[in-house]
């Protein structure tokens, strides 16, 4: 059985043979074998056409003219051959859709499958960030997927013998590109004399974000220790989803006013004066917490709320920023040599203890990287998945 | 007269004095010579403490203990003193405001100034965009100010006469760092022979913004031509901020399905596969635009959408897609060596004309940075002017 896509570079094996198509006003109705079924509006059949004069064959882009048609297209015939999905149009366009991509794409049932996984919020009875062997991960895909699918469910994770050979950047860049700040594309985080921010004192540092001062703040953070001969500093992750999900469940009101009210924030420097402002936790139209953006030292003198709401932006900010403190919710644990931790900075918080450095040295170096690189990257592996297993069952097919 | 701010790095000109506070039961009100009153929240002004146990000295962030305090907490007095706001706290902790901080941060009125513009919405009327020496801002603050001002104003600008010297990231690093992507730090513009995007091929593109495609789309876009001997290949931008006004006022169904139906986004290459779902206007949470995504061949197959909405949704989308190709919106021009388009990529659309190369080669260069860069260049560029205002009050004083 051949596997025709020509809409995009990725494969989608057929599942189960394609049967019948009924045609509707709006829409037709498609039936599988294994009894699934699935509509689509003629629109959006017509506007999904792989064929050559539709998508570009070379970036596989689309050319078509969505204007050109009219919303109530219809086909002239519609029919199953083979597997495929044929549609004639007014004018005799013709569309060949393959059983595999419909059924991937198929919308009227539920939304389409992503190979991402969604968050699972966790508290401190995960005990520990999911750990993995940072030497496997930098040069077997395999152990990368696992990584990559852990960070991507749990927003957290521990990898552990990174080798001495390769720098933060490089574990980042397994996910995709490094992001660049103010700060430079890696950075250290050692007790300084001169230090630019809090982070480089032995100050504790309570349960945070990195840069919640800007509108792009960072996705994926990496922190890799070098050396920790000192006193304290232990590391601390919170799920900030977790402590949404808390609020919302004991204080509603509160819960409505950290998704409406914004905070400002901002980080006036020397040399930079970064500031946004942005409610604490950030929703998408479905209303799911997609973000969170909690950093008590960056927070600016609060002035872009309305005089009588500023009492009830303190009351949620304080609820919430308490519960970051709660040892219900958080992982403790000591960074060694070759731990690095890597976990989504709008979702996770991350604190350390007051260290004294009396010991000996304690340096980390990080790097930022974006929640889009992860999740191309998880998407990739799984593709290369799927591709293997099609190379399999054409070759044992043959 | 001094001038007391020991809270951040910034100086805040005391533009009339300080007369007399009145003290009430959650909050105090402050007077000034020129007639104007604030309200301040005690539990804000505690926050705000700017001492040095409140905010460490050297970084100017905050030590404070937020959650170590009553939200109840009131002063045991408070005066002012040559122009300072003089609050005892019960425990004996005193803090010292003083009256140019408290003027500027003052909310209880309006929201506290930030020197980044608002947005000017603008159409074909504009004529041209905002035009300005591209060698002159590569030294000059004074006309980098000019440049990066209107930038945030209208969202796009254009620099002629670049010299040779200098790439489109020096430019852009005039704002900030540039930003990197899977197409790299700089990337390229020919038509090409084996495109990776429509982008590098001679076809027209219609207009759009670039990486819809990811969660996190560039905030501002460098677009520096270094050949143009083809025929065609005109450029064109459209404000999309305006579009999504028009349809505000001509379609307010279509507008709130813009704003609250996602659409899929994808570019699913050889070697990535970004996909973000979101709505096509996404709004901030006082219902103010912030950020317009369309890119008409980067849509995804639509499957996050309700089986009922997704004729709505193809509604909305082709009617503003619609008015993005509309005279009455649009700025066209062509780009000559030399010359550098750059813009608020999260706002304006662009578009360029089908193009032959057979007169001779087009190639632009481009890169990325993000709003945050810009709106922290112009602050720190407002702030070297006051900094040197009270430098010639405090000169011409002595």
């Amino acid at each position: 059985m051949t596997h025709v896509n020509t809409a995009d570079f990725d494969v989608y094996p057929r599942i189960s043979q394609l049967l019948r198509v009924e045609c509707l006003d709006r829409w037709l109705t498609l039936r599988w074998h294994d009894g699934f079924t699935a509509r689509f509006h003629y629109l959006w059949l017509r506007d999904n056409c792989p064929c050559e004069a539709c998508v570009h064959q070379v970036t596989k882009e689309q050319t078509f003219e969505l204007l050109a048609i009219d919303a109530a297209i219809k086909p002239v015939s519609a029919n199953v051959v083979d597997g495929l999905l044929n549609l004639v149009w007014p004018g005799n366009h013709q569309s060949t859709y393959d059983s595999g991509w419909l059924r991937y794409h198929s919308y009227s049932e539920s939304p389409a499958a992503d190979p991402v996984p969604q968050p699972i919020l966790w508290d401190a009875a995960l005990g520990a960030p999911p750990t993995f062997d940072g030497a496997a991960i930098l040069t077997n895909d395999d152990a990368l997927l696992a990584w990559a699918s852990a960070l991507a469910s749990h927003g957290c994770s521990l990898l552990t013998g990174v080798p001495k050979s390769a720098n933060v950047g490089d574990v980042a860049r397994r996910l995709g590109p490094v992001r660049d700040t103010n700060f430079g594309l890696l950075w250290d985080v050692v007790a300084e004399p001169d230090p630019v921010t809090n982070a480089n004192t032995a100050l504790p540092l309570p349960p945070h974000v990195d840069l919640p001062t800007r509108e792009y703040q960072p996705g994926i953070q990496l922190l890799h220790c070098l050396v920790n001969e000192a006193t304290g500093g232990e590391s601390i992750l919170v799920d900030g989803f977790r402590l949404a999900d808390e609020v919302k469940n004991t204080r509603p009101d509160l819960y409505e006013t950290l998704c409406t009210i914004p905070w400002d924030w901002a980080n006036r420097a020397k040399t930079s004066d970064y500031r946004f402002t942005s409610p604490i936790l950030v929703t998408n139209t479905q209303g799911t917490v997609t973000e969170v953006r909690l950093g008590n030292w960056l927070r600016a003198p609060l002035t872009s709320v309305p005089f009588d709401q500023v009492e009830q932006a303190y009351a949620a900010y304080r609820y919430i920023f308490a519960l970051s403190f709660d040892d219900r919710f958080a992982l403790k644990f000591r960074l060694g040599p070759g731990d690095c931790m890597v976990f989504d900075n709008r979702r996770i918080l991350h604190a350390r203890g007051a260290f004294s450095g009396e010991a000996g040295h304690r340096h980390l170096q990080g790097c930022y990287t974006e929640r889009d690189e992860l999740y191309s990257r998880l998407r990739m592996l799984h593709r290369a998945q799927r591709v293997e297993a099609v190379r399999v069952c054409t070759t044992s097919s043959l």
